[in-house]
């Protein structure tokens, strides 16, 4: 038996002749079985070319059929959880209990988008009545609704093995809208996205969709990735990871004989504001919450709180030592991949040798063998030499976060306006802090996709007004969310017919409704027939 | 009297010291005073702090103060039109009836989206409340809005000197998504644009905005145009204009450190597919309205109709006898700058001479001493040949089309497959044909913003439904609108509050609803209060 995996293409598996590469375990560095061969470009040309006539006829499909689709692929991720929490730990050093929590929310997550495409409201159908009488000229019947955009491609993100990766919201959010999807796996979990890969084209011949539904492609590099980018038949790209990374991709779409929308999720620091009546309060609580939100997955959420603005003052220091406790308390944590390990391994050593900031404490140190183990650890700066080294600003991927005094209430502003994107920010307060702070959200607002009161940026909830985004470089796009149900928007767009006979029209934009969806008929958001809209106004 | 104009920065004029320049009337090629001075950068920078300043004072106003300030352009709009129907003509060579007609749309489209913002539904609210004993985890309450995404750079067009101009749609959907506007005028009508400036920024004193709300620069060449999209203080751009033009502000948009989003609406041939019954039955009528569309505003609409599919036969022939007749008795028409004068008569020149189709028929010739007048012209081929000529699908901008005959069924969804990105695409034909051609309809559905069904592309409707978009390069996101209330999507974007005090979140998501909008509360849209939602859905 070759026991070298080839990449997923619709129903078949893709050529030899890539480069080989194998997953590393973490927690001991050793690779692991099997091989994985990176997809040769005639591959992703297959991928595309089938995925293109999988489109003419998936979107096309009605909301019931894309539920159906979408159930599926859930129940299959289901019915893998064993397996799951096998293989995943094992190239990715996530815990068993987190590939179960993130395994049931991506299916989740998958049965959320069935639900919204089979209510089918989301297509936010417009119709505007024609009136031959108008004067001086007779008024148009114009209708129109929110389409699939193409074959959409589909980054798989190294910290979210199931949840932002081959079945993840991307996928879903494609699928729903009704897309084809060709997935690049991520090199460090290619066994994870084999397992999901399989559960999704096992779906797409149950429900009897075209084999062009879904492709996976392996890539030990960067070359097929650039490629699918690049590709004519692909019409936008989602994707979750770095900075360097998703820029990268931003500027490849963009140098496009047609150019297609990016959406990159990329760094955040998500900054903490804690206000002081607050942290007289409730300081050694935030200390707590704060420890739980930096070192859950070893500190690597795409919303850890890596910078934690607070008032100057003995409130301060005494959540700092809390904080600093609680750090040298917490065990070494094996990170994802070596590379990411020695990232984060020179990111420390810069902050601390530079002397940008001081280490307050630091974790327990990594067992010997411990792979990608890493120490937990805590900065401190001030307001004023945080702002003059705008290198501090910058995400630290890992069990790390920096804590800035602000001398006074003009500090705390400052180190606000200065703020690029972020994905979130969180303000701890009273109800009276927040009134006296109402500038603080003002800025803030301008700067993230999510203000959290009272909380922690990390746990997601997703449902339909989350907004998972921010200005770059927290995202390539800010004017989207990639979690919720606002994410199916990304892969479509808007198209609309003027004076079709009614037959002819999408059942979502016919006179009598048979969907019942919500329609904004001639301004009015109604239920009912067409005709019946002018009376419900 | 210093006679040479100078931009407007807010309440002030700008510098001196830029290049100068001044209109030319195409209908007589003569200079027409004043002179204009092109905007030196510092005239930009300023323009940019003080937008930056507006916003973060004009992004929090209300619907009903945001509706009076559009309210009042009208009213401003209208209060000028017997100067803007002397220069305005002067300036584009666009007669008298156009521009009353355009600057009724103009305050139209303003009244429009007043009406939008007073409303407040467009915010797009949603609502998933909290649940304190949900099992694992509690469920956090997390509510989201659309809001304003900054300063906004709009482009005057040549062809729209007031729909898509200084108070046009782009600024329009801008400022009623709460953003500051600072629109670079086009150098063929900068008499044109200083009234209408002038109007926007009496309404801003009116309105007792900030000064900052809006600037008007003027530019003889491209520095400034370049200098806007570049500058860090822009959160967006709206542009009309050529492809070249388009995309180079695209590509500047891309490569800024932080990239912006660019709408831009760029080169559209606008495809009319006639269906054989429809041919027989109706096809002198069919001939008579495409000559009226073809010719309407000397073929200068980003909507005329440039290239004519139809079955090959004897019906064939009698239209394109028809419409040739048409042309040849079309009086020459200036054309609105000597620029687009002379590309278009490249254009004609090198399709006939290259004997990509033959010419057809022309119209009357230009009066000696006529400026920028052309004759409309006729081109016909048949699809095979068509198909073997990508350059014959490019866009004239000007009073000419291409009959291109279809040998079978097969050869009409061929040169549909063939297509790129239009704004429209256009079907004549029987309720029959509609059905038998049901695939041409899927074919194209994928290929423009809107479809037009026995009607002709030119003369678009303004309201909710209409999409004036389309995929690439028609414009440079087929996710958006330029014209109608969708518009106002653009230039705003998601936020989401979790976890907040009621009385600090934005009147939109309190509990109460006091502004009575349209929201999503735990999935079901509702005008209720929070707190009845679930009872309603």
């Amino acid at each position: 038996m070759d026991s070298k995996r080839r990449s997923l293409i619709g129903f078949e598996f893709g050529a030899e002749g890539g480069e080989e590469f194998s997953a590393i375990n973490p927690a001991t560095g050793e690779a692991l079985a099997p091989m994985y061969l990176s997809a040769p470009p005639a591959d992703l040309d297959r991928a595309a070319q089938l995925a293109a006539q999988a489109f003419s006829s998936y979107s096309r499909r009605t909301g019931k059929q894309k539920a159906a689709f979408l159930r599926e692929i859930a129940r299959g991720i289901d019915s893998i959880v064993d397996q799951l929490v096998i293989r995943t730990p094992q190239e990715t050093a996530l815990p068993e209990p987190r590939v179960r929590s993130e395994a049931g929310r991506t299916s989740m997550q998958l049965r959320l988008f069935a639900d919204l495409v089979e209510d089918g409201s989301w297509v936010s159908a417009r119709i505007d009545r024609g009136d031959p009488n108008r004067k001086p000229l007779p008024k148009p019947d114009i209708r129109s609704l929110w389409r699939p955009i193409g074959p959409v491609a589909v980054f798989c993100a190294s910290n979210f093995p199931l949840a932002f990766s081959a079945a993840g919201g991307d996928t879903a959010s494609a699928f729903a809208a009704g897309n084809p999807v060709i997935v690049r796996a991520h090199s460090a979990h290619p066994g994870t996205a084999e397992l999901v890969g399989e559960v999704i084209r096992r779906a797409v011949r149950t429900c009897e969709l075209p084999e062009g539904m879904f492709s996976l492609l392996f890539d030990a590099g960067t070359q097929i990735g650039t490629a699918l980018v690049q590709h004519p038949k692909i019409k936008a790209v989602g994707f979750t990871g770095s900075l360097r990374g998703g820029r990268a991709l931003m500027d490849l779409a963009a140098a496009r004989p047609d150019p297609i929308p990016v959406f990159a999720e990329m760094g955040s620091t998500n900054p903490v504001f804690i206000l002081p009546e607050a942290l007289k309060q409730r300081g050694a609580e935030i200390a707590k919450g704060l420890h739980g939100s930096v070192t859950i997955a070893a500190g690597q959420m795409c919303t850890k709180p890596g910078l934690i603005f607070l008032p100057a003052g003995p409130d301060a220091l005494a959540l700092a030592e809390n904080l600093g406790d609680r750090i040298s308390q917490t065990p070494a944590a094996a990170l994802l991949t070596p590379q990411i390990r020695s990232t984060y391994e020179s990111q420390i050593k810069a902050r601390n040798q530079q002397k940008d900031a001081a280490l307050a404490a630091h974790g327990e140190s990594p067992s010997p063998g411990g792979g990608t183990q890493v120490s937990a650890a805590l900065f401190e700066t001030n307001a004023s030499y945080y702002r003059a080294r705008p290198q501090l600003a910058a995400e630290v991927f890992g069990p790390t976060t920096l804590l800035v005094s602000c001398s006074n209430r003009e500090d705390l502003l400052a180190v606000a306006r200065d703020l690029h994107g972020h994905l979130t920010a969180t303000i701890h307060g009273t109800e009276e802090d927040l009134r006296e702070y109402a500038d603080l959200v003002e800025i803030i607002e301008n700067k993230v996709g999510r203000i959290i009161f009272n909380g922690y940026p990390t746990g997601l909830e997703v449902c339909h007004a989350v907004v998972h985004g921010g200005p770059y470089p927290a995202t390539s796009d800010g004017r989207s969310t990639s979690v919720g149900t606002q994410a199916i928007y990304r892969f479509s767009r808007p198209i609309c017919y003027q004076a079709f006979p009614n037959a002819s029209l999408p059942a979502e934009l016919q006179d009598a409704n048979p969907l019942g969806i919500w329609r904004l008929v001639d301004g009015n958001f109604t239920r009912g027939a067409a005709d019946a809209a002018q009376a419900a106004g």
